[in-house]
């Protein structure tokens, strides 16, 4: 806790991209190192701070200015926060990225829609697809990429395990976090 | 930021008891000695985390878990948190004490209906005994008074620097906070 530095890493994405898989590679790695993180995760904010509000554009943003607030409370005290949210509009994200300055560090987890939908094992961008599921992102419903992000995550073409190292590598040349120990 | 340990300081009380000038003080003071604190102000957290909530007790359950998820994340994490929202139902200060644990310090910040009416500036009581505000704390909604805080701060006989006096005492005593230098 002592040396940490608060920082979010803004992850970015479709449903099905990677944010989660690798957020929790990235805490796990980061706790073995001695260091907090929390996510904030798209599903986890929903029900603790977002029950109630939809998927239009109005509630979508509301939902990530919420998300904001919170990172940057924990990040300006020192905390370290990946959210995982798909967070689809770019300029909600730079809003963000005005609030938290420094400590916003956006990371695109990119994959296409349709590696996104074969991997959905809750079919989900099937039944998008078929239209029983309205405002998918993706689908139904607009993402805008980031223009220039700190990072892009080609899950498509790299392991979570890559994906999660390449993040590491990112925060060790900040000097956000300490190095890892030799083995 | 080293060596803070993460509590929350749960204020409840009525409208105009004395929770936000309270908490400001208590911030002063604790930055002064070089410790940070968020104060989770009712007004703050109406803002950015529940605005469209009213003041049913549905809603006004649903904004006091999404402060109490908030101030669980920052004191988790080693943030000093003062909550400053009426809190009005018993039940869901029970939720907050449950979820945080020994980090959850309760302080009832009393003072009579009467009272917090004079003081207000804005005239809100007044229009509440007139029927113009519904659902207001105190006048045409229930406030549970806690049966077992850790403090209470009786504003209507003590001035609000004695009270965050009585706050910085129970700090110190419980070693979460540094001891006042000597001037």
């Amino acid at each position: 806790m002592a040396d940490d530095k608060g920082f979010t890493l803004w992850f970015t994405g479709l449903s099905g991209a990677g944010k989660t898989t690798i957020s929790r590679l990235v805490a796990e790695e980061l706790q073995a190192r001695g260091s907090r993180l929390e996510i904030l995760d798209g599903d986890v904010v929903r029900e603790n701070l977002s029950k109630g509000l939809g998927f239009s554009k109005k509630d979508r943003d509301t939902n990530i200015r919420r998300i904001s607030f919170v990172a940057d409370l924990l990040s300006r005290n020192g905390v370290p926060v990946i959210t995982a949210a798909i967070s689809p509009y770019r300029e909600i994200r730079a809003e963000a990225r005005e609030l938290m300055g420094d400590r916003f560090i956006e990371v695109f987890v990119k994959a296409s829609v349709e590696v996104c939908a074969e991997r959905d094992a809750k079919g989900l961008y099937e039944k998008a697809f078929k239209g029983e599921i309205k405002e998918f992102t993706g689908v139904s419903d607009p993402y805008e990429e980031p223009l220039d992000p700190e990072l892009v995550l080609e899950t498509e073409n790299q392991s979570p395990e890559e994906s999660a190292g390449r993040v590491l590598s990112l925060l060790e040349e900040r000097q956000l976090i300490p190095a890892a120990q030799p083995a």
